[in-house]
Order: structure tokens, then sequence, then C-alpha cells
């Protein structure tokens, strides 16, 4: 009724704006505009990644620990924290405003080579049909054969095939009268072998080329593969982020959107309309039709799946934190929201538990360690630590949640390896100054995951934090700035950074980081305890997931996240969940092999796992309580020290 | 562009009206005003049935054979070959304006009484329920185990029911964790053992009772049945017309209007509208949730079960004359247009070749004949006669078009067997007056298919006409009036009339039912000499049908319709249709047993047979070319005649 005074609200750098009310919500007002902003927590001021720059303008905000004092007077806040009061000009951080042609876990969008994967070395996969085009030609009824329509079709696919009886939709008995007479009694049908079904009857006999999709929908990433399904042929690539970051970062803030009224549902709009884009796309690309698509397969982590399928993930978050499915029935394209895929199926990877998704039932078939005698660890790194260790014989699988730390969150200056994130520290140990390498061209604009493991490790080597990740104050290190009793080293100082900030650690940074690596390599032992195993009796470990690829593994022993084994036990596999989905798509023996190996792999879970958090509770050590779990690094040490670690000032020539 | 003139058209009696343009098709303007009007030929003038009178104003129309120079005279038209002229008062037939509340068959809506068959009768059949509803307890998750909700439902149904795996739509999955936590993991499932589907799931342990419907759907009219799954008793019955017959009255012309632009779409629409408001009704009158029927089972010939699935039914009447399906996949009721019953399946009888549907499985199911060892004929006399020949160890089929004859179609008084219709008639041999019984307490209106038969039944005895069905001029029949050479024979005059007209059968009407009594007895002697059997052979002869009920057997085998064998070896039925649909709702082995009827018959095309047609021409002599065929009735004239039959002037008396 009263005629509102609304404000406007413009973004820098690109010059959005926005018309809203007074006490209108920063965050809101920069989602209404499409802009992308980090918000792990959903908006509840808890992760501090939805820092923007109030240029001109006043709004009304709420203290925060993410806003030092200094950030403050720069006119610093949280966006989710803060209310409209005035016209605005804000600035959001450059290294986030990233659209457009983006960069995922170190794989370039353009190029086809995946996370040291070859598109050639997929294409060797034993392809095995079990969707398959097939010409056929139907009987012809007569007076004194006068089966139905629908009767004759099945006797010349099973005489093609061998499917009997298979499930043909009523939308194409409506139309196979007249597919059938079209071309006197020549069609092409599409069949899924595996589950005794016909996708579709046309007209005509034809070329026998047809297409599947194999997606990966991750927390953060969507990959898409757009595959001949003959020859294995990967056409065409398409990933982008899972535009549901907006409403929650990580998986628990998303089933927490989830609950809300509508959430669901909206979730589930918005990443129906992001595959819609990347089909769109991979069409337009490929100039494959989309008719010709008859198949997409789906790999994601139990919350995603649940999301897409529109099924309400909560109690994954509740104790005792179980999924409501762990398979979803195979559905037509169109029911799932897909429509412009006509002729396609959905499938998806079954997954094993509320924290061991289609995801990882994908990376252990990529992997291979399902039909191998040596004992190895598959291990997953992303906002969740996924675990599962076995052979042939046997798999046993757990998850670990590691937090957001090893992709950018809760860390001030943290951001995913994308340009311009530091990947690579290296610190001089006279001067304590870092030297770093960024990807892509420009300069550097946060920290990636990579990037705060070297920075961990450099900094626990030399000297500049001591075993329990607490800076060391009296080493005369100049880059340490502090500020009422709390202290953050500075990596990049602001005029050499693209944000022209200063890109730090802070001590709860590190505690973060800490705090995650030991919640890994607690999985890691926990696991292998459980079946009585050690570190030293396995012969593989996989990496997957979007860290692996930058990832200094030694550097990732130093701080005691990973197995101190011989490091060529260690192999990078990239982005597994996609591969898994793809080796599934093409191949029948695959597709059953990844519900076999869903259901071979037992799940422990370690929430309540009181051995886990004795584990855990020792990993708040660098780079571990008892040295001896981490023998080279005790050596490297002694071997610089000439004493079992650094524990008080760490350089050596002082303290030697 | 141009103000068109507009002409008012008012009917009789009911006094609907509408405004058409000039030179608009009357028949139209009649079904504008949603009146029924009979038109078994969809409106093209070939069958005569929708005669109107116009009383006032000017059409433009064509001569037609079914409209002689007196009743031209008297303004009766051929609405369909009609064009309106001016402003009209036209009078539609009494007889046929009939709405609401009906009789079919000689079945009165009202009652539970069907056709001979009690419900108390049908409520005795072995009740071997295969949809049930059950309440059962899923294990509840616990951190050392913790499945997902779906594999501890379909655990526990297992453990209830053994079914093994069963489907569970992507709805019922996506409220699944609210449905099982909110009566604490209490639900109540329904579940199809035979199909193993789950269809419902919901919260909390309930009442067991559970409903189903069986859905006769006939070319002329619908029967439905409220049924209580679990005790067999059925709650209450609908009828009504089959909305479809305003476009063509027979399977023919349904056909032809279903293959023009939008006629199939069209034709679904109206008979699905209908079964909607039965629904309605039935829910209404008996206080049954509709949330708590599950199951429709559909019998109907395969057109009108082609209509229903939305599926082109073009092909059955094209030669070599095939359906697109003989049976339609289980769908939700929703997906076939009964979005009412949110949680019902549809099901059907499958049928056994183009013109042996569903509804003659059902038919033979309700008999038993397929169960017992002595041979039995089954026959359905509608619009097309329907046979099947056999016993437990085989069956053979055909279908004979005795066109619509005996439904009153194609007959000049003809009507169906309902209030005011002739269903039986005596001739007085010295006066050639007729005595008639009239369905109801009205005035006759017209004459009924069991009419017709007593009336050339009649006729030959009394040697109204002789054995090629020709009037006997020279007998001084009074009743017997003569134009430009064209005689016909009144049965009821004007003056004791429902109509005010004339009720009379004239020779073409004569030529048609001798035709229909012709193709139905080629049908069954053809089907006999097949597999080498004889009339005699025959136990049983069971009569299923409309007609059944007020047929006068002994009429019947008089004029050569039905096998000269002793009356006590004929058995009516009624509506098999949907007392095969109802046995198949309740009994597990009904159901499967009617998928083995439909597989175990084997169907024979008569329409290009040589000894069908050379019986077929046999036959267009009253009762038979050769008598020997017909025993009881040579036997029965030479009783009367003291020769082999009335072939010349009649009146025994003037001849013996």
């Amino acid at each position: 009724m009263s005629s509102q005074k609304r404000y406007l609200v413009k973004f820098l750098p690109g010059g959005e704006s926005v018309k809203v009310p007074h006490g209108y919500n920063l965050r809101q007002a920069i989602l209404d505009c499409k802009l992308n902003i980090d918000s792990s927590c959903g908006g509840v001021g808890t992760c501090g990644r939805c820092r923007v720059q109030v240029l001109e303008g006043e709004v009304d905000t709420t203290e925060s620990r993410f806003i030092s004092k200094s950030d403050k007077e720069k006119g610093f806040v949280l966006s989710c924290m803060s209310r409209v009061k005035s016209d605005l000009t804000v600035r959001l951080p450059e290294a986030r405003k990233s659209r457009g042609s983006i960069t995922i876990g170190g794989f370039d969008s353009t190029g086809k080579d995946y996370a040291g994967i070859s598109t050639d070395e997929l294409s060797k996969v034993e392809i095995e049909p079990w969707i398959i085009k097939e010409n056929i030609t139907v009987e012809a009824p007569s007076l004194s054969y006068g089966t139905s329509d629908l009767y004759r079709v099945k006797k010349s696919i099973m005489e093609k095939t061998g499917v009997q009886d298979p499930a043909i939709p009523i939308d194409l008995i409506r139309k196979l009268p007249y597919t059938l007479r079209e071309k006197d009694l020549n069609v092409s049908v599409i069949i899924d072998l595996e589950n005794s079904a016909v996708i579709d009857i046309s007209p005509g006999h034809g070329d026998k080329r047809i297409y599947g999709m194999a997606l990966d929908i991750g927390t953060t990433t969507l990959v898409m593969y757009l595959v001949d399904l003959q020859s294995g042929k990967i056409l065409d690539i398409q990933s982008g982020y899972n535009p549901q970051i907006k409403y929650g970062e990580d998986i628990i803030n998303r089933i927490v959107y989830a609950n809300r009224k509508g959430g669901l549902e909206h979730l589930r709009e918005v990443i129906v309309d992001s595959i819609n884009s990347m089909v769109k796309n991979l069409v337009k690309h490929t100039g494959v039709k989309e008719s010709d698509i008859v198949s997409v397969m789906i790999a994601g982590n139990p919350t995603m799946m649940h999301l897409f399928y529109g099924v309400p993930p909560r109690f994954i978050r509740e104790e005792p934190y179980v999924t409501v499915a762990n398979r979803f029935s195979n559905s037509p394209a169109k029911d799932v929201g897909i429509g412009q895929l006509v002729n396609a199926y959905v499938y998806c990877v079954p997954g094993v538990a509320s924290y061991l998704g289609g995801d990882i039932t994908s990376g252990v078939l990529a992997s291979g360690m399902y039909r191998e005698e040596e004992l190895a660890l598959f291990l997953d790194l992303g906002t969740n630590g996924e675990l599962v260790v076995g052979n042939s014989q046997w798999m046993m699988g757990c998850s670990c949640s590691a937090g957001p730390a090893f992709e950018g969150g809760g860390v001030n200056c943290g951001m995913r390896a994308s340009e311009g994130a530091i990947e690579k520290v290296v610190i001089d140990e006279d001067s304590f100054k870092c030297s770093v390498d960024v990807i892509g061209e420009g300069k550097p604009a946060g920290i990636c995951g990579s990037g705060l493991i070297d920075i961990i490790g450099e900094m626990y080597l030399k000297g500049v934090i001591d075993r329990k990740g607490k800076f060391n104050r009296d080493i005369g290190n100049e880059f340490l700035a502090c500020e009422e009793g709390d202290c953050h080293y500075i990596i990049v100082e602001a005029n050499s950074s693209a944000t022209g900030n200063d890109i730090y650690i802070s001590e709860i940074d590190i505690e973060n980081l800490i705090r995650a690596k030991a919640a890994v390599y607690a999985g890691i032992r926990t696991l292998l305890e459980e079946v009585d195993l050690g570190i030293n009796d396995l012969a593989k470990i996989y990496i997957a997931g979007g860290l692996g690829k930058h990832l200094n593994i030694r550097n990732a022993v130093m701080i005691g996240m990973l197995p101190d084994i011989s490091l060529d036990r260690y192999h990078f596999l990239g982005n597994t969940a996609v591969t898994g989905a793809y080796l599934s798509l093409l191949s029948a023996e695959k597709y059953r092999q990844s519900v076999k190996v869903a259901g071979d792999i037992t799940y422990i879970e370690l929430s309540v796992n009181m051995k886990f958090m004795d584990r855990y509770v020792a990993g708040l050590f660098l780079p571990y309580t008892d040295m001896k779990d981490f023998p080279s690094v005790e050596e490297h040490i002694y071997s610089i020290y000439k004493k079992p670690g650094p524990a008080g000032p760490g350089k050596k020539d002082k303290t030697s």
C-alpha cells in the first residue's frame, strides 16, 4: 500500500544493478542479479565467504570474526549479514566473479584431456554396448497371421536381440501403427538390453549411431561427457559450477536449504536448468541430434542425487544418517526434467550409504581395485573425504567430513582451484617470504587446496608454526601481522595481489586445515584398523577428486594427511565420478559391476566411532601425535633440525 | 466479417435450442445441444437412424430410402442429410431422447441384479486378492544399520508378502522419508502382488479395506462395478451409454471417425469423461474414498480399448485386420485420464485379435468353459457376433459381423432394448394382427433385437413372409401396406404407438435381419467345421451380450440363427465382459487365467473364409437352405402345414 522507498544497488566490476527495498539483504540482492557469491553456510554468517566491499552508500551490518578491524574500515562486510540502507556501490571479490568459461579442479573445460586421463585412454575401455539401435524388419500380418503390431514388433526384437517381452511405453504404442507402416515395416529400434526396455521405435532403417551422456553431479561442479555409444569416443565435454552453490556451498547447507518451504523444488529446478543448458551446448557444439541421445548416466553423492530426483535429503544429516534411496529407478529423461532429450532414459550409478554415493561407486569402478587381488585404498578428496579400502575379495568404505577447507572454504583467503589460485608455496627459510605458483597467467587472488597444504607443510618445516599449528611469534617473521592478539601470516602482499588486499593465512584458518587433514588421516587409519591392516599393507593408493591434480603428495604426507608410504604407490585418477559413469554407459559388464560394487562395499559410520575420534584428536598435531606413524617425515625433520622437530622457534641455525 | 444470418433451431420434446448459421448441418445442431441422436453410420446417410420430424421451418434435405413418401409429407428427414434454411422446430424421436436413468440390455441400472447374475452369486467366486493393503512396520535404521529407507521398506514388504524388489514409483519415493517417520515407521502399503509393484505407501496402520472397479467398455454401453477387494461385494453399479455413439454407432464408424484429424483424441476424451463421471457417482453413492480405490480392470472389444488408450484403431478395419496391441500395459490411472483415482492402476483383460477382444476373453473366463472337459460354444450377440468354441484342451474363436440389426440398427423401427421397446411379438394366424410385449410400462416406441427375432419367426411360421423373407402379398394380410411396390408390415398402428407413427417392418429390414442371423449361424458352423465337429457335439451353448436376456431361443432357432439342439443346453450369462473383469479383479488365479485364455484361443478370420461365405449364403433362407440342419424346425413346420414349409401362401386352412 505504502510506496516504499527503493534503493539502487550496483555491483562492480560488472556494473550489474538491482532496485531493492529498505532493509533488503545484500547477499540476496547479489543473487537477484544472478551473480555468483560464495557462501558455504547458506547465508547465516558462519563461513565468512560472502565478503564484499561497500564502496559507496550505507549498510546495516553485523560484526563478524571474518572481518578484521582494518577490513571493516575499508568497507568490507559479510553480504549475508548486511541490510541495504541507501543506494550502494559494492565490489564483489575479483576471484569469485568468474562466469562463462571456467576451470574446475585444474581441468580446462575446453580441452578433452581430463584430470590426467585422455579421451584416447578412456576410449580404450572394453566397449560392450547395452543400449543399442537396431534396424529391424517386422513381419507382415496377413489374414492367416493376424497378430497384433505389438506382438510382431516384440517378436522381431527378440529374434534380433534376444530380449524377451521388452517394456514399450504407451506413447510409442500410440504411434506404432504408423511408425511400422511408414517405411513398409522397416523400423529402427533403440533398446536397453540390460533392462529389457524399448526406448524408441522410428520408421525406416538408418544410421545406428546413438549417443549417451555421462554426468557427474558434484557438490561444487557439474561435468558432462557426450559419448558415442558405439565407439566410446567422447565427442565433447561440458562443465560448470553446480548452481546450487548459491544456496549452500556444502552438502549440509544444501540439505538445510532443501528443508525450507519450496527449497527442495528450487534446488531441483536450478540443477535441472543447468543440466539442460549443458545438453544444449553439447548438442550445439557437436551437431549431434537430441533425438539420437538415448541415455544419461549420472553419478553423484547421495545428497546431490536426492536433490536431482526431488527426494528430501533431510535424514542424510540426522542421526542415524540414512538416505531415502541409494539407487533411483531408471526414468525417461522428460520425467526428471530433461525434456529436450525425447528419447533418452536417465540411469544412475548406485550409491552405498548416506555419505558414500554413486560418485564413489564410480570411482572404485574406474580404479579397477574391485577386480585386483592386491589391497588398495581409494580416496576421493573434496569437501567430504570418502575412502574405500579393499580388493576383489572385500571392500569397506567410509566418509569423513573434512570440511570445505581443501576446496578453499572456511579459510579467509581460500578459493577453488581456478584461475588466480595459489597452488604451490615455498617459504624462504631466512626471510620467511613466500614464493607462490598461481593457476593461469594473472596475479594471485586466493589460495586453493593444494596451496593450503603446501603452506601448512612449509610453515611447519620452516618453523613459522609449531606442531599445534600456532604461530611462533618470536622468530622475527616480518610477514606475521598481529592485531589484538590475533595473528595472520601474509603470503602475498596487497600490492601484488589481484584483489588489492593481502593474501594471508590466520591461526583459525590453520586450525581448520589441521582439522581437515586430521579427519582424512583418522578415516584411513580407522578403516584399516577395522580390518586389522596397517598402512604398509596398501599396495596402491588412488587419489580422486578435484584436489588431486594439483596436490603435492609429499607435502600432504608431511602434514600428516596422507599415509607415509612410498610415493610411487600413489596414483592420481582425476574425476573418477564421471569416468565411472562413462564406463557404465559404455559397457554392460561395467553397468552390472557398478551395482555389484555398491552392494559389496561395507559402510562404516565414523561420526560416532570412538577409534576414529581418538585418531582424529591425535591428528591435531603436525604431522601426528605419534611421529612413528610418519617415519619419513620424522627422518626428514631430523635431517634438518637434528632433533625430532621444530617444536619451538624454527630456524635451524638459531636452534642447532 | 459479414454479419451472417443465424437461425434458431428448437428441439422437442425438451425445448433445447441453438442458434446456427444458414446451411448448418441439422444433426450437428442436435449434437451441439448435447442431445442424443442415433447414427450408426456416423452421419453419412446410410443407416437411417437419425430421422427427425421438422414441424416448423425449412430444411434442405437429400432423398433417402429410409424416408417414405408419406413420412416425407409429415416432415421426416434424416438429420445428417439436412441443412438449416430458416428457424426450425424439430421433433426428436421419443424413444431415443432418454437421458438420465437408463436401461441397458434389459438391465435396470438402479438394481444390483445384473443380467441374471445376482451380486450374491458373484460374491461367491473364489476370492484370491492380488492387490492388497498391508500394515507393515519398517525396521528402524541405526548407526550400525544405516540402510536406505527404500531398502528397509522393500525388505519389510518382502517379509510380509514375499514380493521381491517391487517397483516403487518416484512420486512415492519423494514422499517416503516423511511417510515412514510420520507414524514411527508404521505404514500401510498397497501392493500389486501379480506385477510386483507398490501402488501406495501411506503413514500409519489402518483399515485394510480397499476397492477396485470392473469396467466394461462396450460399443454401446458402459458398465462399472465398484467392488470391495476383500469380500468381493459389489457395492454399487453404474452404467450409461458410450458417449462415442454420437460419432458413429458401430465399431467401423467409430474407426472412421478416429481417422479424422483430432478424431481419436476427441473419442478418447468423451469416453474418459464418462468414466470419470461414473467414478464420481459411485464414490458419491457409496461413500468410498477415491484414494481407497486401487484398481480398475477394463474389458472391451479391441476398438474400444484402442480408443480408450488413445491408440489409432485404423488397421483393425483394413485388411489384414490387425490390432496395434491385444493387451495394453498397466498404467497409473492418472496417466490414462482418470486423475481422481490417485492411487489406482488401470489393468485390462487381454484380447485375442482385431475382432475378438478382452470382452470375449472375459466372457470365456466367466463361462468357465476353459476349465471343462465338455465342449461348449460361447456366443456374444451384439453388433458383432463373437464366438468361441472349445474346452479345457483347446479353444477357437471368430467374429462375424452381424451388423447392428439385433441392436435395432439398420431397421426402420429398430431400437435398443430399453423402455418402450417391443421385445416379444405373437401374430394372430387368422387376422395377421400382432400382439406385442413392451419393456416397461409405456406404449411401444420401436422394436428391439429379441422382438425382431420374434417377428421374423412369427412371420415365417404364420406365412406372412416366405422362406426368402419376401412378403406373401396374396394372403389377405390387412396389415401389409404397399406403396410403389415397396411393402411394409404394420406391427403397431400409429394410434397405439408412443411415437404417433406406425411401427412396422419392411422387406429391407427383413433382409438385414436375415443377413444378420445368417452371419451368426454361418460363423458357428464354420468354426465347428474347422475342427471337424457338428452341432450335436456341443454340450453347452452360452449366450452373452445385451441381446441375451430378452431372447426367445426357440424363435432364434426357428429362424435359423442358433443351432437346432435341445434348448436345455442353452445358458444365458448376461454381460460377461464386466463379469470377467470383476473375476480378474478379485482373483489372482482368474487374472492369470485371463492372460492364458486370450493366448489359448486360436482366431480364425472369417471375412475371407470361403466356407463361411457358402454357409452365409445358405443362411439367407428361413431357417436355412438345407432344412436338415434344423430338424426340430422342419418337424414343427410339418406338424402345422403337413408339408416342408409355408413356401407359398401360408394359412394352413387355405392350403391343407
